[in-house]
Formats: C-alpha cells, sequence, structure tokens
C-alpha cells in the first residue's frame, strides 16, 4: 500500500504529521484528489481541543481544493489533472434524509475530517484524498485563479455568505458582525454584497480589526469600548438593522442581540459549546428575527462566490495570515489555536 | 361633566365598574366613539394579575369597536353614526421614532388601556372613547358584518395572522401551535391561510382543544402525552416545518422548539414574563429561524382580514365564549382569569 | 421481443392504438414501469392537432403511474412491484446546463412522449415505459390513495401550483383565473392554497365552469359577460391582484391584463402559438409583474402536492371527467380535442 | 403679488423662463420651498416635446431641493431655514384609492410640474415651489451633503433602485441595463448594491458609456456591436440572470429580452410611448419574470438612498454634466433634448 503524508489526530492538542495509506477509489462515485492547498478551520480547533473528537488516526481537514488524480466508472464530466475545489462535506441524495433536506441525517454522508455516528471519514489535509459522490461535491476552478484566490471558497465563505444572507441585509441597512476570525471576516466581505450602509466589525485583537478595516468594515475594539453602546452611537442611537455572531459565545451573542435595533435581525453563525439566557420578556416586545445553522445550500453558494472572485468582486486573500508546507503542519495547529504571529487563515501545501 | 360606566384600573385583581367622566375630542385628530362592543385580552390579564399596572384610574381595553359620536376638525372621510372598528394603538407618524419605523418611540403614541413613559392612555371597556389619529386608526366596518363577526380583528387575528406570517407557511407545511386561548386559535385560523397540510393544536384544557378542533386542527392534550413525541410521530418522526408559541412560557417555548424539524421556523408572539435559556449548542447545528415581536403592520393585516371575513373565508366566531352586558363586567375578568365556564374570547357589550 | 399496446404518433389526429416493443432497462439508471393510469394532456392535443410533432412512431403521453416492474443495477430505494408516480420529464443533473440550472439544455434528458433535438423519447399511455434517470423522477404513491387521487399531480397540479406561486398571491388577494380546462382548474385549487378571499373562474363552457364552482370559484362565463369588466365590478372596481392566463391565446391574455388592478401580478401559464402586443405605454405606468414558464422545479412541487392531497387538503378528482380502458385511447384523444361529452381529464387505463 | 422666475410651459418646446406669482401657503398641510437647485427631468422632456402637455402657464419641473421658507399650521417638525429635498409627487394618504395603495387614484394628488385629471399642478423650476403634504414629503438633508450629492435622489435614484430592485438582482448574477441616460446610469450604480458579478451597460452614445464605465459597468456600444450577442458571449453564451430596460423603446425591449438568459428577470424602467410585441410563442417556454411602472414606495427609497449616499456608498454626481443658473434654463432644456454638449443630468440653480 502507498503512503503518503497527512495530519491525523491522535488525541487532544495531537494532530500529527504521519504517514498514511494513501486512499484509492472505492466505490464508482469516488475521486482521488492530489491536494495542493488545505487550510485549517476553526471548527478543527474543536477537534484539536478536545471539544470533540474523531477517530484515532482520522486524518483531518475539510478545507482543501487540488487535482483530479483518479475518478471512478460513474464520475462523468472531470477529467484527470483538472483543478477542483471539494465541498467540505457530502450527502447521497437518494436516502430518506437526503430526500427531506435533512442532509444531516444521511447515512452515507458526512463532512471530510470529522466524525459520523457511523465512523470518521479521512480529510484532505493530506497529498491525497478520496472524494465520495465526486461528480456533485467537485467543481472546476475556473482558470486564471490561483490556489488563494478560492481557497476560503471551500468553507468560510460560504458560510460568512450564509450569515449575511440569513440576516436578510437590504440595500442601506447597517450590519455589525460580532468577531473577526475568518469566518467573521468572511461574513463582512459577503455582507457588503448586500449593498450595507455601514458594516461594524467587533472584536478583541487589533491585528484582526486591521484585516476588517482592510475589507471595509468600521473597527470597534471591543477590550476598548462596549461595542454595542459604540455601534448605537454610530447609528443615531438606533442600532443596527442586521447583527451578526461569528465566534460562539454568549459574550458576542449579547453583544449582537444588545446592538440590534428594535426591528432587527440577528444571524448566528458561530458555533456554540453551551447555551444561552435569552431574555424573552423583552425580546418579546420588538421584532426580532434570530438564524442560526449551518450552510447546507453549498451547491447554490459556492458556484456563485467562484463567479464573484472570477469578476473581481470579492477577494478573500487578505484573510489568509500564513502559507506553509504541510511539513508544518503541527506548528500552525498550534498558531492558529494560540493566535500567535497574527494567525488568520493558515494554508497548508502538501508535497512542499 | 357627563358620566359613564366603564371598566377602570384600581389594583391587581381590581378593574371595576365604575362612573367615569365621558371623553371629549381634545386634538382636531381626533374622534370619539360610542362603544357597542369590546373584548377583554389577554394582556388584560396581565395588567389584572399584577404582572405589570396602569395609573389608578386607568379605563382598560384595547379590543372595540362602535359607532363614530363626533370627530375633530381634521379628522375626514368619516360620517357621524358610521360603524368603525378602532386600532388597538396608535403613534404619530411624523416624529423621528415614527419616521424609522419604531413606533414604540413615539411620545404620542401608546396602546389603549396600556401605561406609556408619558401616563397611561385610557382604553375602550366603557360606553365611549377618544380616539387619537382617528383618520388612520379607525375603519370602516362593510355592511352586513354584525359587531360579533369582525370583534377578533381588532387584536387577537392580526396577532394570530403575525405568527403565522413571521412563521413563513409555505402550502403543503405542517404547523404546530403551542396554546389555544384566543391568539393561538386565531393563529389557528390564519396558518390555514397559508396552505398547509396539517396544523397541530396543543393545550392543557380540553374545552379549548374543541375548539381548535372545530377550527380545523389536530387536537394535543398536553396534560396527556408528550406534545412534541406526539407531534413527531405525527409527522413520520421529522417534525413540523413550522411551531408557533402562543402562551408565553418556557415550557410552551421549548414544546415548538422540540416539535420542530432540523430546517424550520419558530414564531413567537406568546408574551413572556421570564427569560428562557436557549440550547445553542444543538441549534446551531440546525437551520432554525426564530422570530418574535408585535404585530406593527396592522395597516396592512387589518384590511386584509377584514375582506377574508367579509367573503366568508375565514371565520373567528367560534372562540367568542360568552357575551355579556358590560354590567357584568368584574365577573367577565374573573370568569377569563380563572378559565372558568368554558371561557375564552368574552365580549362586553356597553348600554346593555 | 415482448408486446405491448400503446398510443402511437402517425400523424396529424393520429395517434393510433398499435402493438409496440415493450420497453427494456438501457442504462444502469433506468427502470422499467407498468403504467396503471396514465391521463391525456393539453400538450398532447397539440401533437394530435399537428402544432407541433414527434417523430412518426413515438408512443406519446407524459401523464401516467404505475407499478415498477425493474430497476437498474445503479437505482436503489425501489423494490419491484412498488407504485410509483414518475415525472413528466428528466435531466441529467450533470451537464453543463444542468448545473446551470438550465434543464431545458441538456442533451440527456427531455419530456416522456415529446420532441427534442437529439429525437422524439417514448412516453407512457402504454402498458409499460422505460423510465431513465428514474431513482431522481419516480415517487413512491403513499398508502392509502388510489391512482385517481394522485393522477393529476403528475403534471396539471404542478403547473397550475407554479402558476399560482408565480402569481405571488397573498392572503386576502383577489385572484382571476382565465380558463377552466384541466390546467386552469388545477390553478384554482392551487390558489386557494394561499388564502385569497376570492377566485374568480373565466372560461367559455358551461360544464367547465360547474366544475369551477365545485372547487369553490366563482364562475364568470365569458360568453355572456365582458369578464374583465365583470370582475372589476365583483371587486369594488378595482381588479383582482392576480390573473392567472391558462389558456394560451391573445383574448385570454388580455381579459387578464384587463382585469388586474394597477399594482398586480399576471401569471401565465397557457402554451402560446403566436405573440401578443404588449400595450406597453398604459403599461409602464402601471406596477405590473408578468411571468410566464415551466415548472422546473418539480421535485420540490410535487412531494408538497402529494402531501396536501394525502391530508384532504386538495382534491383534483373533479377534474377527471373519464376513466377509459387504453383500448378506448382514440376515442378519447377525439373527445377531448373537441371538447365532447363534457369532457375534461380523460384517464386510460392500459391492461383493461 | 409678488413675482418669481420660472420655467413655464408655453407650448412645444416652448418651455421659458418668465415672472411667476411667487407661491403662498394655500392649505394648513402645505409649506413653501426657496429652490436651491433642480433638475431637468427626461420626463419633463416629453412635455418639452409635445408628447404630452400641461396646462398653459405650468411651471415644470419635480427634482427640486431647497430651504424651507415658511409652513403651515399643521406641518410639524420642519423649522424654517432648514435644507430639504422634496419627493416628486403627492397623494393625500386618506382616500380611498390610497388606502388601497393606488396613490394614482387621489384626486388631491399628482406629481409637480404635470397634468392630472383636475389640472395641472405648478412644479419646483422656479425660486420657490408650494409642496402640499409637505409634513410626508420633505425630507431633511444630512449635515455635510451638498445639492449635488443629493440631487438625484429626488427621482432618478429611486426609479434605478426600482428598477435594480424588481429585478430581483441576486448576489454573483449578471446584469445588463439598457440605455445609460441619467435613469439608466443610476439603474447600473443601484444594480451593485445586490452584489451582482457583471453589470453591462448599454448604450449609443460613447459620453454616455463613458459614464457608465467609469460608474463601474462593462460598457457595450450597440451601435457598433449587437448588444445582446455581446452580452451572451460575455456571459459563456447563457445571457444575463436581469436584464433593465431604461430607455422605453421596442428595440431596448427586445436587446432586454434577448440578451437574457432562459430564467431570467427583465425589469422595465423607461417610459413607453407606444406598444411593442411580446414573442409568447417563445417566451413561454422559458422563466421570465417581467416587471414595469413607477416607484411608489418612495417613503422608503428615498432615506435609504441618502443613507448611502451618506456613507459614501453610492455616488451619483457623475451622472450630473452641467450646472447652469437658472436663468439658462431655456438653453439647458435644447441640450438636453437634442443631446448636445454631452448633456447628462443638467442642474439649474434658481436665484443666480
Amino acid at each position: 500500500m502507498e503512503k503518503m503524508k497527512a495530519m491525523v489526530y491522535r488525541g487532544v492538542r495531537k494532530i500529527m504529521l504521519e504517514d498514511a495509506p494513501r486512499p484509492e477509489i472505492i466505490e464508482p462515485t469516488d475521486a482521488v484528489v492530489r491536494v495542493t492547498s488545505t487550510a485549517i478551520c476553526g471548527s478543527d480547533l474543536h477537534i484539536y481541543n478536545g471539544d470533540y473528537s474523531v477517530d484515532d488516526g482520522t486524518i483531518v481537514g475539510h478545507e482543501f481544493l487540488g487535482v483530479v488524480e483518479e475518478v471512478g466508472a460513474h464520475v462523468t464530466g472531470f477529467e484527470v489533472g483538472e483543478r477542483v475545489l471539494v465541498y467540505p462535506g457530502f450527502s447521497c441524495e437518494t436516502c430518506e434524509p437526503c430526500r427531506r433536506q435533512i442532509p444531516m441525517g444521511c447515512e452515507k454522508g458526512g463532512i471530510f475530517g470529522n466524525p459520523t455516528p457511523y465512523g470518521s471519514i479521512h480529510g484532505g489535509q493530506a497529498e491525497y484524498v478520496r472524494v465520495p459522490f465526486a461528480q456533485r461535491i467537485m467543481l472546476r476552478i475556473p482558470e486564471g485563479l490561483t490556489d488563494e484566490d478560492v481557497m476560503l471558497v471551500t468553507d468560510m465563505l460560504p458560510t460568512g455568505y450564509f450569515g449575511a444572507e440569513n440576516g436578510d441585509i437590504k440595500p442601506g441597512d447597517t450590519v455589525a458582525v460580532f468577531g473577526c476570525g475568518p469566518v467573521g471576516l468572511c461574513a463582512q466581505i459577503c455582507a457588503r454584497l448586500f449593498g450595507p450602509s455601514k458594516v461594524f466589525a467587533v472584536d478583541l485583537l487589533d491585528y484582526r480589526l486591521k484585516v476588517a478595516e482592510r475589507l471595509g468594515s468600521i473597527p470597534i475594539n471591543a477590550s476598548e469600548v462596549d461595542a454595542s453602546s459604540r455601534i448605537r452611537e454610530l447609528t443615531d442611537g438606533l442600532g443596527v438593522n442586521v447583527a451578526i455572531e461569528a465566534v460562539g459565545a454568549a459574550a458576542t451573542f449579547y453583544g449582537a442581540l444588545m446592538s440590534a435595533s428594535p426591528t432587527s435581525n440577528i444571524s448566528v453563525i458561530g458555533i456554540f459549546a453551551e447555551g444561552v439566557e435569552l431574555p424573552m420578556q423583552t425580546l418579546c416586545m420588538t421584532n426580532k428575527k434570530i438564524t442560526m445553522g449551518l450552510p447546507i445550500r453549498l451547491p447554490e453558494y459556492i458556484p456563485k462566490l467562484l463567479n464573484l472572485i472570477r469578476a473581481g468582486e470579492i477577494d478573500a486573500r487578505p484573510i489568509i495570515s500564513h502559507t506553509l508546507p504541510l511539513s508544518e503542519g503541527e506548528r500552525a495547529y498550534k498558531m492558529f489555536a494560540d493566535r500567535l504571529d497574527g494567525a488568520l487563515k493558515i494554508i497548508l501545501k502538501p508535497g512542499q
């Protein structure tokens, strides 16, 4: 069996560079992709930090793109050698839960590098990756676009877009995004597609707020001022029309609630580890819409975002803080987890 | 000064039939209406039970209709003697908060029979009522419709409609309404306007569930079965597409959450006295939309609902449990507060 | 080669009952269905009447349902012997036009019993039919529902639903449907799912208006009165909020335009053989939305409609005027084409 | 009676600078505004060219802004001396047609400088103008904004916004605007608020296409290439998702139709003098939405657009080609009508 280099889960804060078996076609609907770029996601950190776990030995990573190495018998329309990006997860689309638009219930589905009730699925922080249902979850990368141009389309941008879309931003609206990690920054980029008059960006770290500012947002450092008070001040005392929570914590959830005007939308895209107390006694007197969840309409979002990148209308490259060889993957995890060296989105390059 | 009979707030569980000054035109935009029918609202019970209070001596009631008795100089288009229904509240529409679509902030606005930061406003459980901004908040009752036909258009039906609309019900959707008080029953009537395949009605009291069934809902008695389990059973294990909370309590809020399918909407129209814990750690993995608030678009809802009643497409009369003379108002409050004698919506008739 | 009975195209007004080869699995994604009921569509009449044609020898018909007889190797989740309804057409969903949501451009796609640029496709007015991409275009018929209950879900109801949805009907709206053939009647059934206050039904033939009335519509015989004038009268001089054209003729198109209020939607689902003059000089002063096209979102519509039938919320059986053995297919075509004997939807039963 | 300078209608191609009576408060809901800037609209040219006419002696112009000179007794919240922009038209909001949201039917309403069934209304191309229902149709100009910054908010930008909104542009969509007069250019500015990947601008005149390009559009000169073929080429053969007609002519209407993809929206904001033939026989096979009309939701659009200008998100000043004293008004009309000297939007300054 051929070997390859891969980032493998071995326990809390132990995602290790190892030799792993090189994947092969199993189902006729599979492809194998040679990974040229892969990125560490905030949700990979949840695994790294032990918030939840995958089976020992699982290759992690669901943000990756590369070159088609081999395709199964039922995969048509893709040639070996074509550059593709791969969706972060998949589902069979034929079982009962899939037909009911609940892909989370699919027995053959899951997210790369993540657990499922039926076992963990190997991910893409590796030299090669097996891609199930390849025809549906691979997308050709348009000519002229680099890996870096499209890297964030695999996960961060669709999630940010989902958050902005759920916020139902109308032209002229004011928007506040709580959190300037990669997903919060992508939410800011995507919020701008809906014609807001102002986008406020809230975070505690200046290096992240600097990137927000570069993306056109108005930065607010919540370690220096009360963010929601400041936002009210800057919106004629009214609060924003749309607040987006992109952290997954009670403090930012309340910040979003309190910065939002009486009739407003709160869109949650942060991943929470605990519950929050909802002050229904006051909320039920104001017209709020609170949304949450995961972007399940990727086949709609991803081509749209690629088109916008290709047309030069959006550019998420400022969010990439480091590009490192896969061999430095262990250091990269530590940097991102501990927010060292200005870490935002870190790209790993297998084969380098 | 002329006198009239009115239901007057005198303290907790003391809303008393008294002689009160008969109101007169104060502003040129006022009208005076002779009340022919007025109803007790669930929110009047909050005042009655001491959850919040109005100034001592305030005439209560915001659900009423009657006959134009007198109009101010700036009120055009209404003749003395015309039958009108009156919106439950008003705002000036010219101040800054009004222009920003936040009528709750209007200094000249408020809800009849309710407190405002500037003093309480006399309501319509009386022989006569002063109606500010009358031109905008009075609506002629179409010929051929009785007081009973349109009584619930003053408040309950628009609130139910708001709840159904917020739920974003699509044809074929399944819907669960938690609570079969007047507002929950109106939400069921209005939900049916959006073409659901099934409407489940949850309550603890059989006499209310009987009315729900008469309105076309599938009754579920939550004192006998676990409502959300039962609802999942009846929806092929999936849960409903839309859950409407029409009580204002943690138990029904969780019932709504738990009966809703992974991608679903929860619409809250109950008025809460306390907060609820939102299990964000699980919710953030499913695509939920939670909405709440008050129906501020009455000028859109009320004519629409009148048209539907006039066309025979909706009928809220089954929700009226009693029609009593105003002189029995004190007994009526007790009946409704203590859920005696099958009380649902109770109409009081001044002058009888 | 085994033979079966089928309705075969042989020229203008020549759709003949013949012996035809019984179809077999060709692609592993195929199924073969034994047809238990099939219906004649208004668009079959276009072929019959020579408005357009299919290749000589083509089996016609795209409205059919039956029992799974055999499934290809890639078709999972269906058992031989299960009752299924079949969508009227199909596409590969993997080619470029399909990915762009333009299924009409798919080389492997088409409508049963209809021409494509690559040759005509055999249809389902026969004892058996080959069903390409079977997994996606077959849907199990829920237990307890007869063929007649669900027959119109194969084409007429989704088209009517598309027309109603395009009309963007809001609760309380008034609606006029021009045309009471099967598709117009289905549009009336579907319009009612959106909570209209009134649905007007316009036609020239009393027997069709009687069915419209039975479905809850207000009938208007355009051979006796000017339909749009009558509709304005019955809407307080205002015109309807939504007008649906379900014939495909200039006269009904103008009827729809003229019966619609200044701010209104005109939804066209009729199939036209010629252009119409649009009076833009007056239209551009009023806020109109005119929509047209074909229901391409069948995977969304069909399960929704099945659910509504199963729940007893809609019932299209009054539209079925005749049920005949397939052996009387030639007479059935003549009856429907010439509007004899009260013909509306005619069902043919193979094997009888 | 005091006199002032004004542009007065005296016949075809005779809009003359004259002395006219200075207007005064008539109704208590009136204000008088001293005009500081007024612009010539394409629809003023229809009057100038004789396409339709106003009463002899009518002061023309509905695009203007200025300073509050005097307010009637019922106008609250505005101080003399405040800078305001004024909506192009008004309605009473209390009569039956107004309550039905059909302001065109209001007997007390109309558009400044335009005819009504009850006589023409004096407009704002003058030193002073009487503003009926002033409280509702005047809007304070935010500090820091010049007349030029907000001039196009009076009419052009809301119309362009209406066109873009009707087009239902989604992020990533491609858009084509036919016509680069002021309204077409404003449609391009507003289209960009909805996150399109590309906006194509079509016109015959290079000086207008240059402005389009400066606003971020891709210019296409229809005198040099077939515009819809070129647009298809530039959209991978597909056509645009949204086409906006901003001229009011058959040629541009067909250009819009032919450049639009099979599932697409055509939004018409041009004012037509004649009908167009709609090729329904082909259109009914593709999913099109065609909208048209006038922006009646100005109270929603205008504050939104002001906010966007104030925030620096949109800037319509490149559309202003000339700023002249009112005394050169006659020359200005000729320039704009005959497209001389690069004329686009021309501003006239009374009192200069």
